[in-house]
């Protein structure tokens, strides 16, 4: 038996937004490892063993999973969204420069519809201009480093897709992120808060970046700031695709 | 009969990666409007009518297909890759703000795998750290305005995704944003050419910025420009989650 090692992504939480490749490897599979939240959206069955883990696990996990794949496991490394983004990918390519040893391993990225793509389908179009994507968790980089970069985002007139923008262990990152956008002159901008999309708990709010207060976000939710021309018509925001 | 208007990302090529979501609405409905090599990705069926139409004619096809919705017809506009980015779903709400007469029209968004998810699956995890997206195409705004969103990018340490890269009658854009990235000090970057990737012609090239060439990027090609920390391993490329 040849392993192998798919790092997949079961997308936003619809089931329906779960692409037939995913689908496909977690039927030939053999075992099942990722976050314990992420693991339970897979169904058990006959022959698949399921290894959930804690959050903030990533390295070990990534290890677990190349140490099974060269044993000759068929191992899906499972991520919510796609696993490229913020996720799971970057972690295994990690372990696998940290120890050559499972270099043969064979693996592949499955990717899937990453949370911000589900959040502005959701909400119309707030991507369809020029955007970029910050994860505002601080703890794998220097906070100055995001404060560096929603500036410079601010002043390129970029939408800006916020990943993990607030845990209970960082609680107050968000809240200067809000502040430094407004010191930007972006207070006139539209914020969404589009929080655990195309599942039941889905709750989507749309407010003036001058209103939005920290507590409308939590892990659950992903945050798009509108560039400067983003607009509302009817209950749909968008960005023109047209700049001056 | 009631109709609706569904704007669905086919994703970037490989049938696998549609999602369940956009296959049923395609079951669905009675007309699939969009551009003509897209269109053909869809199979004729009896009671489907195809309405495929030439590049450039983004706002006419919008008119049309909210025309065919709002007769009662049950109508998917296709896009490539997903509908919000640098696609249809944009093109959609203009023309809905522009005419309200079709504002009771009801209208869904359905994502879709957008072209660098896929082209950073099939290299690695070159988008696992913060990261942008920007048109190269100059059709809808000014180039100053690229050239800019480029040197900011490249200041606040992006991993950087070209979508357009350079077409026959933008031939020469793509070779300036090269130089631009290479003043703004970023000439020992990895860059990833992605061409048609997850389709039988897939082709993919990654060198150092120093070394890319315009003529490694055509329509097809997504780019992506590594941050200053981006590595290889192995046959893989990816951004280390870490930053310092």
């Amino acid at each position: 038996m040849t392993g192998w090692l798919a790092i997949a992504g079961l997308g936003p939480g619809d089931a329906a937004l779960i692409t037939p490749e995913v689908s496909a490897a977690l039927s030939e599979a053999t075992d099942v490892v990722g976050y314990a939240p992420y693991v339970a959206r897979v169904g058990a069955r006959e022959g698949l063993t399921l290894h959930p883990s804690d959050n903030g696990m990533e390295l070990k996990r990534a290890c677990d999973a190349l140490k099974l794949a060269a044993e000759g496991r068929k191992v899906v490394v499972v991520s919510s969204r796609d696993p490229g983004v913020f996720a799971m990918a970057a972690a295994v390519f990690e372990a696998l420069e940290a120890s050559r040893k499972w270099q043969d391993v064979a693996i592949r990225v499955l990717p899937g519809v990453t949370a911000m793509l589900a959040a502005a389908a959701r909400t119309g179009a707030p991507l369809g201009h020029d955007f970029c994507a910050i994860n505002l968790s601080d703890n794998l980089k220097p906070w100055p480093v995001i404060e560096k970069r929603l500036r410079l985002a601010a002043d390129a007139d970029f939408a800006i897709a916020l990943y993990n923008p607030r845990s209970t262990s960082r609680a107050d990152g968000f809240g200067r992120a809000l502040d430094v956008l407004r010191e930007a002159g972006c207070g006139g901008r539209i914020v969404i808060f589009a929080h655990a999309v195309t599942t039941a708990k889905e709750r989507i709010e749309t407010v003036s970046l001058k209103d939005a207060r920290p507590e409308m976000a939590d892990m659950a939710t992903l945050v798009i700031i509108g560039n400067s021309a983003t607009r509302r018509v009817g209950r749909f925001v968008y960005a023109p695709r047209r700049a001056s």
